[in-house]
């Protein structure tokens, strides 16, 4: 059957799961059922909700005592035929959790589509194997850097910063999500210096950097934005995809006059993921649905910093990301924030090869600024790659030896 | 100063509020200061962002106890220049809760824009005043109701509840919400049946009812859509604006060719709104930026269902959207679910004149159906607006009688 199963988590101070999925699947759906006459039960079927499953899950006094109330745990699976909706996000989530987001303790945990709602999606349109195509670079995670401390500064400024972490060897540079249209660094002059700084990197050194530049403005401007880029010759486009809409990101993947990869950022996303209790979970939201509607990197945070998600969370966004799917090609996982080159054997063993490794602080932090800084990540990837400690390779690597006296190093069971 | 400022409510384990604020200023905006050289201290001073306050709450055992740590609880305002950010929502949510909606326990309280700021947003095209002037009707809350059990169903069934409904007298019938493109109902159809049914009503009653369309599908096609909407004679829109995103209703309700008035509903709003630790307020998230960005009326959950909100935040919502603001026009507050004739002393106390009352099954549900329940909300508030209560009015009137006999009527404290 073509419908979407949407799992939810729930809190139900009533205690009766089974009336409570049983309304959802028909409140979101024809409405009502045992009061209809049989013809229009016949008429009405396809288009009815159906309890997949309900499974109770044990109390929490932890829970009981902060809501103030007792509730049943549990976790509800409802099936909505796709009959009930146009194929495109908006009614996707308006059905399953439009309405329903505003009934109390309620969570959404995941979504199944089947494959023929899935054929509405682009998925990545480089993907994982694309972006390493781009880059020549096959055997090992990718190594990636963000501007820093960019606002009112002027593009000669950008351009040395840029200039100081692609001769350090990173594979790609992103802008800072909050740089806008400005007139001191505007969008196609970014693009367009950028450019010019990672040509001469190349013909001097023979390494290729890519630059993500951060894609803004009004939301119906964002097609003409990008195809202007991409004429500019941009590599990567970043996009603040949960400040617009992930129909948006979709509508970007999907053009075909644009035909450069999409980096979605996490920004504004923790609105909607944080809470045991609400929202959706960054597994759905930043891992399949970011996927599904096109994105071809995915930034979200790692568990070793301050700004952290737990471990299980982040490698189950990857997990998302990465698995292998018959419709839609596989998206790079990008653990951000609190990354430091000693974490690069912990990032590796958590996130594998398939990864990329994305240091702000890390980078330009070093001793040796971010020339430094990026060339001390790729001294621990391979080192890592190699089978040795970062203790080892740092004997051999000045970048690596500075990197690790300063931020340590965080040993690995192996 | 031409800024944006932000007021979060934070739970800081560091205890440490000041540091917290300026971290944040400055992270969000410049990202150092203290160790600039004069130079570009200088150069810089305009886009620093500032802590303009820091309170602190009392501790609160319960998050503690939550949590499962001690926190600091505070309200901080930040400054954001808007020399750093364009004009539109989401460069400035991204600014101000992009990164740092991921930062642990912190909600997004409010935001105050400056004159020059707001100039970017539209506000209401027509507002409250305006939709009273297509109706005609100046001295009453509005009467609105719901299709019910749509889907599934054909243009017929459709027809015939808008039928019933108008003659009812409810002032604006809405689209359910999920109810999308199809084939059964579809958009254009939709407009023009509704259209002829409502102008056979007005031929026979001389009453007015206009028809909230639900405007749904891919992003990049709802411009073209709504300007059909307006051609065939559409008289508001009804969108899902939380499926979609902020901008997109603002890039509506200011193109000038979509020449009707814009109903937001908050499905979706409930992955962001709820938490007491996350997200963003009801009131400035339904409230002040839907107004901002456009909608002329909003929906949102009333104090009084089983899907109900706190008082006091709706009645925070309905004062966002209500007050007198020298740039924007006022909006309709809809406050919605769980709303029966015995409720509308109470609505029109909490809620005032200048609000619709909105019903589903209070309308559909009413022994004599639709058109008893319709008439029963009307008779319900022309007995407040007399100064009556509704056991006295339900003496001469049946309908009233018949609802009040069912739903009871919920006292008011004068
Ligand atoms: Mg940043
Ligand atoms: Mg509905």
């Amino acid at each position: 059957m073509s419908e979407v199963i949407a799992t939810y988590l729930i809190h139900d101070p009533s205690h009766n799961l089974a009336k409570k999925a049983e309304g959802i699947a028909l409140g979101l759906t024809i409405g009502s059922w045992t009061d209809l006459p049989q013809l229009e039960q016949e008429q009405l079927k396809k288009h009815k909700g159906q309890v997949i499953s309900i499974e109770e899950l044990p109390k929490s006094e932890s829970v009981n005592h902060y809501l103030g109330k007792d509730v049943t745990r549990g976790i509800l699976k409802i099936g909505y035929p796709s009959a009930n909706f146009s194929g495109d996000l908006p009614a996707i989530l308006t059905t399953v959790f439009g309405k329903l987001s505003l009934d109390g303790e309620i969570r959404l945990v995941d979504l199944e589509f089947s494959d023929e709602v899935k054929e509405n999606f682009p998925g990545p349109k480089y993907g994982l194997q694309g972006i390493r195509e781009k880059l020549g670079v096959y055997n090992r995670p990718l190594v990636m850097s963000i501007f820093k401390g960019v606002i009112g500064r002027d593009l000669t400024y950008l351009k040395e910063q840029l200039k100081e972490q692609a001769l350090g060897g990173v594979d790609i540079v992103k802008d800072d999500e909050i740089l806008f249209e400005n007139p001191l660094t505007p969008f196609e002059q970014r693009i367009v210096a950028g450019k010019q700084v990672l040509e001469e990197v190349f013909a001097e050194t023979g390494h290729r950097t890519l630059y993500a530049v951060n894609i803004s403005g009004r939301t119906f401007e964002l097609k003409d934005k990008a195809r202007k880029a991409v004429e500019l010759g941009a590599d990567l486009l970043l996009f603040n995809v949960f400040a617009y809409g992930l129909d948006v990101l979709q509508s970007l993947a999907e053009d075909p006059e644009i035909t450069i990869p999409i980096m979605a950022h996490p920004a504004v996303s923790g609105t909607v993921t944080p809470s045991e209790f609400y929202g959706i979970t960054n597994q759905l939201l930043l891992g399949k649905l970011l996927r599904y509607a096109g994105a071809d990197l995915v930034l979200f945070p790692s568990p070793y910093g301050s700004v952290a998600l737990d471990r299980d969370v982040t490698l189950g966004i990857a997990e998302e990301l990465t698995k292998l799917d018959d419709q839609f090609k596989t998206a790079f996982p990008v653990p951000s924030a609190g990354i430091h080159p000693g974490l690069v054997p912990l990032l590796i063993q958590d996130f594998g090869n398939d990864s990329i490794i994305n240091a702000g602080g890390g980078v330009h932090g070093h001793p040796d600024g971010a020339v430094g800084g990026g060339m001390a990540f790729r001294a621990a990837v391979d080192a890592v790659l190699a089978g040795k400690t970062l203790k080892e390779a740092a004997e051999d690597n000045e970048n690596l030896g500075k990197a690790i006296s300063l931020w340590g190093v965080v040993e690995v069971k192996s």
